[in-house]
């Protein structure tokens, strides 16, 4: 292409300090180096740790930062020894990287890997980013609130070319990890009775993996009535809202399901629904996933008790995924419509309203905002 | 037998009160009603446990006592409608029972019994023991520290007639619950990378559970070194001693292993002790097997961080054994000489002195005493 090699001057959303709303800048994208991938992004949703970011609830983050993780796009230039992607083909970028070679890559169980943190500036530990002469961090990587961002090319995935980018950005973030968290962490199996805890894109995606995965209930809990017509057009088979209950709602879970459930999610990342979704399950064989993230630095207390008598408690790092060869996979399963990731997409906005996106998000009223450049 | 249907006189050791040492009486034990078993207990090992009812940090447990747990001995007569052993066959009596009919029974994946609690006093709510005129509560049913006990028909577990009852009385307890921690509950894989926190009777059944499951690594934690040769014989490749170490033992964990051991079990019960066998093991896979217990009412408090990389945090009861099912399993691996846990005991002394063995527990002197009647 002919911008291959120089520095491409585009649109990004930077947020320049803590607590500062996000600002739409011309921002300078320096060309990648080796081993690096520069990528038109065409969509990227909107994810609540974007706005975790901006609160500073998320550890490891400098500022100024271009935030963005959910995105999909295509390939504009690569730099030497890339091998694994070409100019033009479609990508979604990763916020955890498959190097392929670390014990943590090679262990069939595991989706870290050693390459992964930190993830605010490149492996050379400089930035592709710039704006008014100041340098911009990445975060995560990926950085998709920008129309052109570089990663390395272990943290890119290339994707199926007949892929709709407006819907598949998805996978880079909120479908793999509450979808994956059912199918992979949880491992639910047919029969089997579940409680989704958070009725946002992740918590969705979490009843649509216990779908697929043939649970033969599927309780969604949230305090926002408006998202149960979605939760049930998902696969949910009864949904609740707290606030309806005088009883704690481990309590009502347990007399709705006569023991418990056998599996958990928390997807909202609060103290006191994370011990509600562990005290909710079976407590010989119940498994409550965690998936929502705390704010940083917080604690959760619990009463050993509640694990001592037999229950699981895991978390779950994007649905547990290798994502480098999960996420075309997914794709491919998408294109194959075994599952319906579009039911999460409400809104879409030009990346220019990107903070109206955000106010949707805050006032409930959108479950995946996607952002078009 | 001659005493069949009458009241026996004998010799128990009754905790008249939370914070009261034990007091050896003669106590009267009622025959069994129907559904129940009388049991001449021939040896009971001694375990923390006991110790615990004594110091009022175990919950719903009622004042006077008779505790004892850990006990092997020879039935002496049955209640009506009893099937499942008569008057001679050696049998250990079981913490939890296993009804074999209620939901938990019937998962192959659970051993609760929905029978389990309270068992303070038998099904029908009274006791069979009284001393001085006063009723004495069972403890968990079983109540190994009187030469006689009563307890119901699905609460025993029939063993082989060869098995010495001064050996196999561990498996109430003790050895089953670490055992079965590496061997079920942990799933132990060979060549995986262990940590056991505690090496008293169950934190070495875990090092021989591991052991048998084939772990490359086995490194046990004790800040009483004195327990280090025991935990070698048992199997354990490492011993160390967290006071030896500047740093916190979960960083020396993961330093001698490089990311972390794949399993970590907890047999102290000790909040800091937990959570640094949970910040020891691997932050993607890695399993860490909570086994001991923490004071009734504390709390642990926990950086969830710990679990949403990807780490399973999961109890243990009794270590995951349908106990009147896997009870006689486990004495014939004994008998076959699968595993060694005569190596736990460390003392044999006449049940009158009780006291003496508590004291050699407290100063940390012996694995498990056994209790001859």
């Amino acid at each position: 292409m002919a911008t291959a090699g120089k520095v491409i001057r585009c649109r990004a959303a930077v947020a320049w300090a803590l607590g500062k709303p996000l600002s739409i800048e011309e921002v300078e994208v320096a060309p990648p180096k080796a081993g690096e991938v520069r990528i038109k992004i065409v969509a990227t949703g909107i994810c609540h740790t974007d706005d975790h970011i901006l609160k500073g609830s998320l550890p490891n983050v400098e500022f100024p930062v271009i935030p963005g993780h959910e995105g999909a796009g295509i390939v504009e230039s690569i730099g030497e020894g890339v091998t694994s992607v070409k100019p033009g083909d479609k990508v979604i970028p990763l916020c955890i990287p498959q190097c392929g070679e670390c014990s943590f890559c090679q262990n069939p169980e595991s989706n870290c890997c050693h390459l992964s943190e930190p993830q605010n500036l490149l492996p050379d530990k400089t930035s592709r980013f710039s704006c008014k002469g100041k340098q911009i961090h990445h975060f995560m990587w990926v950085s998709t609130f920008a129309e052109y961002t570089v990663v390395p090319e272990y943290a890119v995935a290339k994707i199926d070319a007949a892929a709709p980018l407006d819907k598949v950005c998805v996978f880079g973030c909120g479908f793999s990890t509450g979808y994956g968290a059912a199918i992979n962490t949880a491992k639910v199996k047919p029969g089997s009775t579940c409680a989704i805890f958070g009725l946002g894109g992740v918590g969705l995606s979490a009843v649509m993996g216990c779908k697929a995965a043939g649970a033969s209930r599927i309780i969604a809990v949230d305090i926002n009535k408006d998202k149960f017509a979605k939760a049930k057009e998902m696969g949910a088979t009864d949904c609740i809202n707290p606030r309806d209950f005088k009883k704690p709602i481990q309590e009502v879970l347990t007399e709705m399901t006569g023991q418990g459930v056998d599996y958990s999610f928390e997807a909202i990342g609060h103290a006191d629904t994370m011990i509600a979704a562990l005290a909710s399950c079976n407590m010989s064989t119940g498994v409550c996933i965690m998936i929502g993230v705390l704010d940083s630095g917080s604690e959760i207390s619990i009463d050993p008790t509640l694990l001592l008598t037999g229950r699981t408690w895991k978390g779950t790092m994007l649905g547990g995924w290798k994502m480098r060869e999960c996420v075309p996979k997914l794709v491919s399963s998408y294109l194959e419509k075994k599952f319906n990731s579009d039911l999460l997409i409400t809104h879409t906005l030009p990346f220019a309203k990107l903070n109206e996106g955000l106010e949707l998000l805050h006032a409930g009223k959108s479950i995946r905002t996607v952002l078009l450049f």
